[in-house]
């Protein structure tokens, strides 16, 4: 298709698509002519893909283009593509030492096997200390029951990625999963706390405004 | 205390406590002399908070003041004040009708309360819009299952911010639960993932870099 085609099956303006393709989060299309480019159902596809790692997960382009070269870039197995996808998905953060061993004690308790690499070990410490730093006395137990929320999604998500007939759609399913999979337990958090919060302190009485 | 021992005990800057209180983030010392002022607890504990706002929750100045407004703004009930608070701290995201209308199905289907003005409304419809664009079409199995995993969460937080004993208390609860409950999710999320592809992808064999 030419790239107005794109333009139209994508939302995405013209200019924007050469801005893509000349940062390189886009292949170029197939040169038919002097100023002309053939593209196929593949760029509409990472087209998509960009578009959601840049407006939903707000990154800026220079980590998109990072992700998408891991994303790009074949490993020995299955597991280490999705890992090294994953861990260019998240930001690793300042951490103490005393931080990181409350997490390895954390992992050791629930006996989940994760590197030392990780960057959600680094993230998750940050949130420790500063849980504690602002008097949250009830820690452990907030983070156990976070932890048993989170796990079945955890094997549910590994499981269906895992089915996925190609590599390239399991690793799709990665970024997709890493970013979206973050908003969506943040609205529905949110949304679910509203109606408990209706129903326990406002008498099940929802406030028009 | 002085400006110093503030600065101590809570690891800011001298400087940068000095330009919080101009830009209205804290609330100015008492006077005590021409270039000296009294901090008390109160303002430690502000001062804390608004770290874990800026530095983990990632929130621009200009947002973290507006947050703090609606948090020093009393409202009738404490349903009214959370709920306040909640939204100051979600951005509202575009939406197409068709978006907002599925969320409002969704949350017809639970039975979930939630007023037409929340963001993480907007929020939701955000990530299922995009979901559909990338073509996940066991979208409703997902959402029901990411529904399912925050609930118990929701109904313990809520609970939880309850019976604490004033609404400061209860307000404080739900600005630092919801940014760093959000980071909790994140990082816990991918821990478990690991943890997941380590043994039904890798048999078991973490893998050592």
């Amino acid at each position: 298709m030419r790239v107005g085609e794109l333009s139209n099956r994508s939302g995405v303006p013209v200019a924007t698509i050469k801005f893509y393709v000349r940062e390189g989060l886009l292949p170029p299309g197939d040169r038919t002519g002097p100023n002309q480019s053939d593209y196929g159902e593949p760029h509409l596809h990472r087209l998509r893909l960009v578009r959601a790692l840049i407006d939903v997960g707000g990154l800026p382009v220079a980590t998109v283009r990072a992700i998408l070269a891991q994303v790009d870039a074949p490993e020995a197995t299955l597991h280490l593509q999705l890992g090294k996808v994953q861990y260019a998905l998240t930001a690793p953060r300042p951490a103490t030492d005393d931080e990181l061993a409350e997490v390895d004690a954390f992992l050791t308790r629930r006996d989940w096997t994760v590197r030392p690499s990780s960057p959600a070990r680094s993230a998750l410490a940050e949130v420790l200390g500063v849980m504690r730093t602002l008097g949250q006395d009830d820690l452990p137990v907030v983070v156990d029951r976070y932890a048993d929320a989170v796990r079945p999604l955890a094997e549910a998500e590994v499981a269906a990625l895992a089915a996925r007939e190609t590599v390239d759609a399991a690793v799709e399913g990665v970024v997709i999963g890493t970013v979206l999979g973050d908003r969506l337990l943040s609205a529905l958090r949110r949304l679910a706390e509203e109606d408990v919060s209706t129903r326990l302190l406002n008498g099940g009485t929802p406030v028009v405004r």
